[in-house]
């Protein structure tokens, strides 16, 4: 007797959408964490984000269909908030704290949906804006960002025969096991997965979490993947993101409101949050600038994620802020995320090894390499420098310089103010690749 | 709505056994071939098989559960021809030829089953034997193999996890491909699969042959395996083995026949078939004495087979033979299938080509290679140097010297007898990996 299951090939017949986005959980932590907060102290502060391809000789229009788009960015918008992730969120700790998220956010919550999109092709680029309320359109980052990433993987591998299918798979799983095989050599490593917004999909990221979950064992501390997170029993990873020093600061009304706004940013943060979530980026208007700047009550603070200089000098120039403020830097913590992987992990693990607290968010690279997998050897599945950012707060432009100046985002005229008030210390240009 | 097969769940709840045989034609096409020459020229011979693991090291009996090895042979005793079967070995066409098998053979293999076996556990080994008709016995040689092989790897994966499984097969996958890409290089390539007697497991040898007929085309003319040429719609590659001289040699009556055993067959041989299936193996007492002696009418056939001395020296004492008998080796076909990888291949191809027609029978290392593919590095899943072979026929002890020493088998008495008839010109002993 041969098995076939008759009403699900039946389904399958009439196939029309495999959704991509299916619970709004399927975010990073970081974003519900700085939600909460964005409705408690800026609940009437409208943002636009938008879509940037860092990546321009990929042009996203002519790979992606924009009907697709079109119905995948609609379905999102039907997706809601479950019961049971409610509970779940409820009911769940967070970083060891119980009902990390309130009872009236929660109730909030329940009526969310992503808010409307502006969809335009320009030059073999998508124009995609999300305007309003920056307690909705913030919500859109990263499903915005899963979407496309997603479409063109499907479009990489449309015409791929069954095969070739397999094998592009086989050696991704390869791939990623030999890593996990050499971050096992590394017995104190702290690492999470920071992956869901450049991820090759949804399906590929959950293999990905479950065998670092099944490799390194308690050296994986969890994914900034929240239903990942709700489904693989892990804990969730984040805390806040640029966009919170940036609305700030395109709101500042003169240049010491400016000059400020990076550090009241973190006295809001602190009013909501303690413990674990004191983490804060020093990047967003450049790291020598924000330090030399910093208030001292920061060195109390449980550590920073520098997030577009090379890891280690960006270390070390935390570390020494930290023994001029007469604290110990193995109380403190540094967690390293931007484009990381087994090299970069492995130098940066041994180079800081016993003189600070050491966490890793590895994300593209851990879910969304394919490089030389494919049979056929083609680059569409190269991944891309995408990112969805916010560009303008209550109508005034909003700026990131990074310390990577080709990291920068925003209006030239406000750059170049933003670098007169911050100054060009530190900045160093390098090729962003993820 | 969740989509599960609760009637396929349910099976597998009772689920007894998963059959290794599920087919007689899931064996080599030589044996056929051979089958129908012995049926014909020898009804009456009586012969034994008989399991040798020549890589002692493994104790099989401490590995594979008797109760389960028990199960596989008796249920691969209830397998009989299908009628589909019948009708394709009776309208297919093999090496260009139809009508291969006669209405009187096949008519005799629809009432065909494996004979009885014998089976004991002794110094953590099996004792397999199969005693009877040599028409009968010949027939359990690949399907016991196969069992024996399957069983195993059946064991050094019964307690892993389904994660550990996944990156076992997906690197297993990763790392034939990469094999495919390299022979892709070899434009004139001729390769096909001998692997079914070493395979890791039958599933798995379908998805190597796929793979080859995926990623060589026309370079890759078929398999030994006649049930996957006939699901796959491929070439059934394959000739005669060791046992027709070695059962010629075993019913000599003196010294003088046994000398002349090794033509006798191959005369046998050309009465029963021509064309491409004009191949003979040397090797079974010595390649060097075997030509010395050979006839000149030899020199009108296809090829040979060298099986047991290394490629490159074999190829070249066979080259030379041709040319003293006035032979252009351009116009002949030398195939290698001893212990083949695709170091050895490059290397042969390299060597030879242009100067003789080559072909290439890929047998365990393609379908058996785990090597260093599970997740916890064990040896479990290392190929073993596994035969089954005729160890007497009508009661007289069967001998096969080969060009290894290492691969003799048979009485060392009649070793003696045998080294003294044919000489030891050319024998050199080399290590068994597979």
């Amino acid at each position: 007797m041969t098995f076939t299951d008759i009403a699900r090939r039946t389904y399958d017949h009439n196939f029309r959408l495999d959704p991509i986005v299916r619970s709004l959980l399927d975010t990073d932590f970081y974003k519900l964490l700085m939600l909460q907060m964005i409705r408690h102290v800026h609940p009437d502060v409208a943002t636009t984000f938008s879509l940037i391809n860092r990546t321009t000789s990929v042009r996203l229009a002519d790979v992606i269909d924009e009907a697709e788009l079109r119905a995948q960015l609609d379905h999102a918008r039907t997706v809601r908030f479950t019961k049971k992730e409610l509970i779940w969120l409820a009911g769940n700790s967070f970083y060891g704290r119980q009902q990390m998220f309130g009872p009236d956010f929660l109730a909030w919550l329940a009526d969310f949906r992503l808010p409307e999109y502006e969809l335009h092709r320009r030059d073999g680029q998508y124009e995609l804006h999300f305007a309003g309320p920056w307690t909705h359109t913030t919500m859109w980052e990263i499903p915005a960002l899963a979407i496309i990433n997603e479409l063109r993987s499907r479009a990489a591998l449309r015409d791929k025969g069954k095969f070739a299918l397999d094998v592009t798979f086989a050696r991704a799983k390869a791939k990623l096991w030999n890593k996990v095989e050499r971050l096992r050599a590394l017995p104190d490593l702290v690492l999470s997965d920071f992956g869901t917004r450049r991820r090759h999909g949804f399906l590929w990221q959950r293999w990905c979490v479950e065998a670092l979950k099944e490799g390194l064992g308690d050296r994986f501390i969890g994914t900034s993947n929240v239903l990942l997170a709700m489904d693989a029993d892990l804990e969730a990873i984040g805390t806040n993101a640029h966009e919170l020093p940036m609305v700030a600061a395109a709101l500042s009304r003169n240049d010491a409101e400016l000059a400020a706004a990076p550090y009241r940013v973190l006295e809001e943060w602190r009013q909501h949050y303690n413990g674990n979530l004191l983490i804060a980026l020093p990047d967003a208007f450049g790291t020598a600038a924000f330090l030399r700047n910093a208030p001292d009550w920061l060195a109390g603070w449980t550590g920073f994620r520098p997030d577009s200089a090379p890891p280690i000098p960006a270390g070390e120039q935390i570390i020494a802020w930290w023994q001029a403020h007469g604290v110990d830097p193995r109380q403190r913590l540094l967690i390293f995320s931007d484009g990381m992987d087994v090299d970069s992990i492995e130098r940066t693990y041994h180079h800081f090894h016993g003189r600070v607290r050491l966490s890793f968010g590895w994300g593209t690279n851990l879910t969304n390499d394919f490089r030389d997998c494919a049979p056929d050897g083609d680059s569409a599945l190269e991944p891309i420098s995408l990112v969805c950012k916010v560009t303008s707060a209550n109508g005034h432009p909003a700026v990131k310089l990074s310390d990577n100046p080709a990291k920068a985002t925003g209006d030239p005229a406000e750059i170049a103010r933003y670098l007169r008030v911050f100054g060009r210390e530190g900045l160093a240009p390098a090729p962003v690749t993820v």
